[in-house]
């Protein structure tokens, strides 16, 4: 599926080329971390096109369970999801990388991170319509501020050089779009950056979209590895684990009930195995939990709701 | 909310006067074999009207998590909800009980079941339109056949005074409803019955929709309860508890995914607690787990599809 034509000449085929690389890149440096855990590698094809690579860890030292994967699909746009995006193009390419990873250690936060590329066609196959999308986020389980901040700050300076303001608005329509709607709203996690239909105005925007999202990939393991390494020798006990078990169910309610890029895949015969990588290894539900007042716990829940974690502008 | 009238004389009382004492009898059941756990009480108001009795047990000796709820709840119904049933009156009330069980021991399956009364009325609060619905499903984590044949028959028994091939109907509806598609349509477990909008003819048909109703409702603990004597000191170890909880996931991803009674409850503000206790307390999520072939968890898939669990006409 991801052969990349090697006389690399369009958008299509610099990013393939760029997530393929990131993915490498990104599993590489999880394995040193964990020093243990490998990924293992799952390849598939799609029926009607295309198709992608898993690579899965489980049972690691630091990551309990994780997910980098990659895909490239290209057929017929349903005419449902044609409605949905807003165009009447009927063939489509879409590519991606899809990361969730899960630490063992209940102070290191679960993180989530998406880059994605999507092409329309006429019947002639020329193109109409291209457009980025993704985003990075972070769900911790104990509040460090500080982490939180380095998290922002670091996606922060990987757009800023791309547009004053263009963070900021990242950022808000990250607190938008990842909330439990039925929790009384509130936030998945501390947030991150989440973008859509970002559309060239012309070639040379669209070289500036590209360099745009490669900017915010190569972001993603030093905004996120220095909080594992920060917090990975942090004693923990049976307490912090049931913990993490409930939090980890408000993610699963996340994923299932609201998340659009899951629910499409699974209702698009998706391969689920791929897209449901992101459903933590352990889970609780207790009925009607509430952690003490002023413990650690009930800390972190002052803090799942949209604040500013850097100087914004 | 679940003031009924002294003089009982609507169906809508009848009802919800046998829904209130099937709560407590059932109850009250669960906990006499249980022998420890005991069911705590919420009651809920809803801001719009009615409102609800939630009763769970947690940590039961036999009984891991329950809920065995009702709720009653009257006001405007919204209008997609009227698009969605397909009729075009505003004023509704509903009430029914819904119950979910999860044992403990990996050989005592879950069991849900729900029975529902609805009514429309015109602006003059004239009632125009009624129907019951419900059901019963019982999700095994180990397969005894002759466990979900009794289930069946108990429930065929209750059905067939009430009409010829009635039982075989409403067992493949319960078959059509509880699959995962999104998991090559395995079903959630060996199924039961499910039925809605029986809408009475006349005012006989409708003592008889009652009659029917009380007599699927009373069957309930005939069915369940025999299992779950029979399997309740079956031994069990770590990993039957694993097998336990890679498939409450599944139970999980249908609840989130397709249940419509889930999302509808969530989507219109319904009290999350309850609508949620039917959510497993331990859940795991393993990337692509296949049991051994041969082993008794693999034998447990190949149940997991529509069969015939009892003599049909």
């Amino acid at each position: 599926m991801l052969a990349v034509d090697k006389n690399i000449t369009t958008t299509r085929d610099h990013f393939l080329s760029y997530i393929t690389e990131l993915q490498e890149t990104i599993c590489k440096t999880l394995e040193d971390v964990d020093g243990k855990g490998v990924f293992r590698q799952d390849s598939w094809e799609r029926t009607e096109g295309g198709g992608g690579i898993s690579r899965i860890m489980e049972n690691g030292r630091v990551f309990e369970k994780g997910g980098v994967n990659i895909s490239a699909v290209h057929g017929e746009l349903p005419i449902p999801l044609q409605d949905t995006i807003g165009v009447n193009e009927s063939r489509f390419f879409a590519c991606g990388l899809s990361l969730v990873i899960h630490p063992l250690n209940p102070y290191i936060p679960t993180v989530h991170a998406n880059w994605r590329y999507f092409e329309l066609y006429d019947n002639q196959e020329n193109r109409k319509d291209c457009w980025f999308g993704g985003g990075s986020d972070l769900t911790p389980y104990y509040i460090f501020p500080e982490d939180a901040t380095h998290f922002h700050l670091t996606l922060k300076e990987a757009i800023e050089p791309f547009g004053n303001g263009l963070y900021l608005k990242y950022k808000r329509q990250c607190d938008e779009y990842f909330v439990n709607l039925h929790r009384e709203k509130e936030a998945r996690g501390i947030g991150g950056v989440f973008y859509d239909y970002l559309r060239p105005v012309d070639e040379n925007d669209e070289q500036k979209l590209l360099s745009f999202q490669q900017s915010i990939g190569n972001a993603f393991l030093p905004a996120y590895l220095p909080i594992v390494r920060k917090r990975m020798e942090h004693p923990f006990g049976e307490n912090e684990l049931i913990w993490q078990e409930i939090r980890r169910g408000r993610y699963v309610e996340f994923n299932l009930i609201h998340d659009r890029g899951t629910l499409f895949g699974l209702k698009t015969n998706g391969r689920t195995e791929s897209i449901l990588m992101s459903l933590p290894p352990r889970v609780r539900w207790r009925y009607d939990y509430h952690p003490a007042p002023g413990s650690p716990e009930a800390a972190l829940l002052e803090y799942l709701k949209p604040r500013d974690w850097v100087n914004v502008r």
